[in-house]
């Protein structure tokens, strides 16, 4: 800062937000343990669902790298978002700023020098709305930092020993609800995160004709489905695997890439 | 395999292709360090660049996470490529079959049982070709594993504190050559990577009045240099930044978010 700023702040708390991968406790960085190490507070959103693996997990990675009784946790329902609201538009802001409430309100509770985490799934700036609840703070005091960790994505790709683009071609990271309206033209690497369901397998033949699908469920964990090959044929497959996955565990994370063949250039 | 299967070939040899990071050794996953720690020999393609800051990584690293004389380290230089061939395509496709022949040639000099590892920065998913060099070795006793590794993407999300998508919407990651013609109407969230110069900063003003760019170049580093703004604020502050870091290092590599506003809607 210049001669004569009007005031310096010191950062007195910290809150890291740190990426733990999507189901594999080594995906883990170093800098992530050692983010890990030197937290006071671990605040945990309880979103009510029956993910008991992936609660499972989160304990796991803080059992092998802190000492119990070291730290505490913190612990928040999740808001309940109104789904019956005529306003779409309207419930969800009402809903972020709730969410936004609960943050500040769980991060205020950190003593002046503690450090607090929020553990997230994958990483923190892919499909994550953990830093930009906390964006919001607007508290000079609190000092916010992002551990990178490896997303489902990643994890998909090494399971299947992938590369996402080809040569010097761009890849474009979107959602099942965006392809449910047909594949881009102009991208031929696709990957797909947050569908409800299969929405690749309810397009057009003729859409998908020369498209593979990689498809992967809780990839990186033990119980990591893989299924690949050319849509026509694999699509079947993998709606029985992932509906009878679903059933199985109560709860269901998968990803997947859709490779479009080279046109004839 | 079924009853009567002709033959079964068991695998004798492990390659590993660990991602280690963009420049902050403690990137590195737990995965990645445990792969590391149980190779016999670390193949190293010297690409004849004066990048002693990658090489000092990658010794870092070596030297953290095993002991010295404990591995062998088996060096071979980069093909050159013949980048005044008449024909572009087929001087490339001779360069990839040379690589390609280095890297089984490489390969082949591991005894059975042996481990060996390329490390690669970033992610080996992500604009990197030695999945797909060794994809050729057709060598059944010889398998191949991919460790993902925190990109240079998500180490300037995470410098940025950046979540790359916004709420329900896609990300794009493409090249700096794919966006010298201009940005693509329908996603507002570009990541440009292999960008040999400032491909952003010669857009059109009319293209870019409504986009943020939120640039980094050596990530995750100890020499990391961020800047963010408009494209037309800061556009003439990140060629110049980028032009005096390569003058005083002899190389860069950088990577940036082009992030258009809100559409009104």
């Amino acid at each position: 800062m210049g001669v004569g700023s009007p005031s310096v702040v010191a950062v007195t708390s910290t809150v890291y937000v740190i990426g733990i991968g999507s189901g594999d406790p080594d995906h883990l960085t170093l800098a992530a343990v050692s983010a890990l190490q030197k937290v006071d507070v671990v605040f945990v959103i309880d979103k009510g669902e029956a993910k008991e693996d992936l609660v499972a997990l989160r304990t796991e990675i803080l059992h092998r790298h802190r000492t119990p009784g070291s730290y505490r946790v913190v612990e928040a329902a999740d808001p309940v978002r109104d789904r019956t609201a005529e306003r779409y538009t309207e419930a969800v802001v009402d809903w972020q700023d709730r969410r936004g409430a609960l943050y500040a309100e769980m991060v205020a509770g950190l003593a002046p020098g503690e450090t607090g985490a929020f553990l997230v799934w994958g990483d923190p700036a892919l499909y994550d709305g953990t830093l930009r609840l906390l964006e919001g703070l607007a508290d000079p005091e609190i000092e916010v930092v992002s551990i990178p960790g490896i997303s489902s994505v990643q994890a998909l790709a090494a399971a299947h020993r992938l590369i996402l683009n080809r040569v010097g071609r761009p890849v474009l990271i979107t959602t099942g609800r965006r392809i449910a309206g047909g594949l881009p033209a102009d991208v031929d690497d696709v990957v797909v995160m947050l569908d409800g369901g299969t929405a690749f397998a309810d397009l057009p033949d003729a859409d998908v004709a020369d498209v593979d699908v990689y498809w992967g469920a809780y990839v990186g964990s033990a119980d990591e489905i893989l299924v690949a090959g050319p849509v026509l044929q694999v699509r079947e497959e993998i709606r029985r695997v992932r509906a009878e996955a679903r059933a199985r565990k109560g709860w269901i994370m998968d990803t997947y890439l859709l490779r479009r063949h080279p046109a004839e250039r």
